[in-house]
């Protein structure tokens, strides 16, 4: 079964917007076994639009499209693929209730174009959205099948998940699984080389290894007539990939995060964090207040950017700060053992780094960030020389902080991960 | 001048990689005041190539192509462009010379299939690759211009800045130039509804609606025979913009950000600012130290999660915490005030919400949060009611905060944006 993707938006032809929708859907149908051959991007423009969604019906099985769903006079994806499936749009109650609540719900005035989004395609399936105010459309006619998806990630994403992929996946008999063993505290070259073996003779399941920032993520993919089957031929190579990376691997499911396996080991051995931040300037609290239910195990954090906030808040010396600077292993630790402290905490987290564009000097240069975990009395300290922009080298710095952070844990507690 | 793009590579189709090439060479082309229609992404496939070079030859002036220019048997873009084109391939002796130079520097040992790199379609400009072993390729055949690029990014874009775009400004007399109106405050259908009349009846320069989380931007486009003729014509657009929008407008530089131009106001009414985040857990924060030189005007930030912390830190009292609970206008408003004088700032934004998926009741559902801006000695609260997952409730929580951050600072202070 082949799959095209078209996504509308001349955001995208002017540069103003990377399309990661492109890759966020390809890897998912890829997943589910669809072969994809084309993906094409046009403006909004009906003309253009219909005469490729007129060559993508003839080709392909299905076709995706993502973008043009807005209220505004220009989005007209839903208008023109309505067309060429030859369905007239009616409009849809339900539909309009829900946009009629989102607005509601945030206060917004609901203006005439707004109503343009609960007309639908006769017939079709409409894809409810809790995220925004775009439905998203699956309509068929003859051998063809077309999904319309709004642009914006944070709606397209769960919208796919939750109800585009089970549809896809009823379409096709075999099923492909898979499980995605992920590692933090190794870099992508020396994972690869670790698994090259494995790589090279593969066939079913398949190892294909994905870097994320900070981390390593390994998908072992196999498929079968069933799930349990295809789970059956996923289990000894997952084994095999334990046995390698052994305390290196954090989860092996897709949903997990790191910030959750800390969160599960925290609440597992009882211990609260607490954080204390410089150049990351909170980003690291905020990405372990990203697990719901953190509160139980954290339950404050310090962002300390200047030397009087990090002597005031987290009792760093005067001394310590004029001898060896802000950024030095020095004041990290002292962050780390004076926000415990603080914070009645059994562990803290420390950052403390030169972010850039300026401030880095020949012996500190931009990038040298140290990170300091004080664990239960016990001190673990980094240094870390990053490249890049100021963004990259402060969520280059939290991944390292979490990595750390769990590495501590691991060490004083002596548990290993499930 | 119309341009198509075309990047060749199964691990596009796959999802394993991001097509950031399109979107850089899409943004220069339309810089180049090309413009372009279509984009298209296929795989090492040389029939289904060559289908798409014929249509894109029949309708566009230029056609860019990336990747696919490997040593490897499966890279075929030069082979089938240079048919589609109609020329023979001939050794090209210095691009030989180039490819034994590169591999010798790297003391990697050149292999037979490194020499069909060296091959180029006749008569065509060779755009010679420091950076790797692919040369480039212009070649021209009638009115088509065809241009071959690299696949790898660190490639391409030198290769782009420096051979081809000077190529492509030479073809274009006409420059395109845009500024961004950038406004918070806002839903994007509410700023289109007070803009529709200009949009209607645009011609040269346009206007364009783009939403972002808790911003609208609008981009004003003008095409003209030089850069002071395109940006005369912008001028008077927006200034019309700035009329009807105000204070919401926060800049017209496309490399601005919310919080850049926070922190310029800050700069220029010489006050500091602190943070106070429950729900948002150290985003806010995150986003102010995103701009560098902040410490100025951000000196610390708390992160309260617990009631504990509220209490212990920002001073908020039990009684309130007991009386309203932790998201209510009360504790809200008293985290600023008492963030404001721990910090000994001049304002202190807080956040205090349920970002969910757990937690909400009747009464206070998932998505209630409140922001209290303490500034100069005036409190500014705001109650909110979001939708959507736990990091799309805070995300917009972070938005609201800067922006009520923002306005509170522009009341207080009577000042008015540039």
């Amino acid at each position: 079964m082949t799959v095209e993707l078209i996504c509308v938006g001349t955001e995208i032809l002017l540069g103003n917007i990377v399309n990661t929708n492109a890759a966020f859907l390809s890897e998912k149908c890829a997943m589910l076994g669809l072969s994809m051959y084309y993906q094409s991007v046009v403006g909004d423009n009906p003309g253009r639009l219909r005469e490729l969604l007129q060559t993508a019906k003839g080709r392909s099985d299905v076709v995706i499209l993502s973008g043009g769903l807005g209220p505004t006079q220009d989005d007209l994806t839903k208008e023109t693929a309505a067309e060429v499936m030859g369905k007239p749009l009616v409009e849809d109650g339900q539909a309009r209730k829900e946009i009629a609540e989102f607005m509601a719900k945030r206060g917004r005035a609901i203006t005439e174009n707004n109503w343009k989004q609960a007309l639908v395609p006769e017939g079709c399936r409409v894809l409810y959205n809790p995220n925004g105010t775009a439905p998203g459309i699956i309509m068929e006619e003859g051998d063809t099948r077309m999904i319309l998806l709004p642009g914006p990630p944070d709606e397209l994403v769960p919208m796919f998940e939750e109800q585009v992929y089970p549809y896809l996946h009823s379409l096709q008999p075999e099923v492909i699984c898979s499980r995605m063993v992920k590692l933090c505290g190794i870099g992508e070259s020396s994972a690869e080389t670790e698994v090259l073996d494995l790589i090279e003779s593969q066939q079913n399941p398949t190892v294909a290894p994905y870097a994320k920032i900070g981390e390593v993520h390994l998908r072992i993919t196999a498929k079968a007539q069933s799930e349990d089957a295809a789970y059956a031929l996923i289990a000894p190579m997952e084994r095999e990939l334990r046995k390698r990376f052994g305390d290196l691997v954090y989860t092996d499911d897709p949903q997990v995060t790191l910030e959750m396996a800390i969160a599960s080991l925290l609440e597992e051995q009882r211990l609260t964090v607490t954080t204390a931040e410089s150049c990351t300037g909170g980003l690291l609290a905020g990405r372990l207040v990203n697990v719901p239910g953190i509160s139980g195990y954290f339950k404050e954090g310090y962002i300390t950017y200047s030397n009087e906030a990090k002597e005031k808040i987290l009792g760093v010396s005067h001394d310590t700060l004029e001898a060896y600077g802000a950024v030095s292993q020095q004041t990290a630790e002292e962050m780390a053992k004076g926000g415990a402290k603080a914070a009645g905490a059994d562990i803290c987290v420390a950052v403390t780094g030169i972010a850039g564009p300026d401030g880095g000097t020949e012996e500190k240069p931009v990038g040298l960030v140290y990170i300091s975990c004080y664990c239960k009395g016990k001190l673990y300290t980094q240094k870390n020389q990053y490249t890049g922009s100021r963004s990259k080298i402060r969520e280059y710095s939290v991944a390292s902080a979490l990595t750390l952070l769990r590495q501590s844990i691991l060490k004083e507690t002596g548990c290993k991960m499930a």
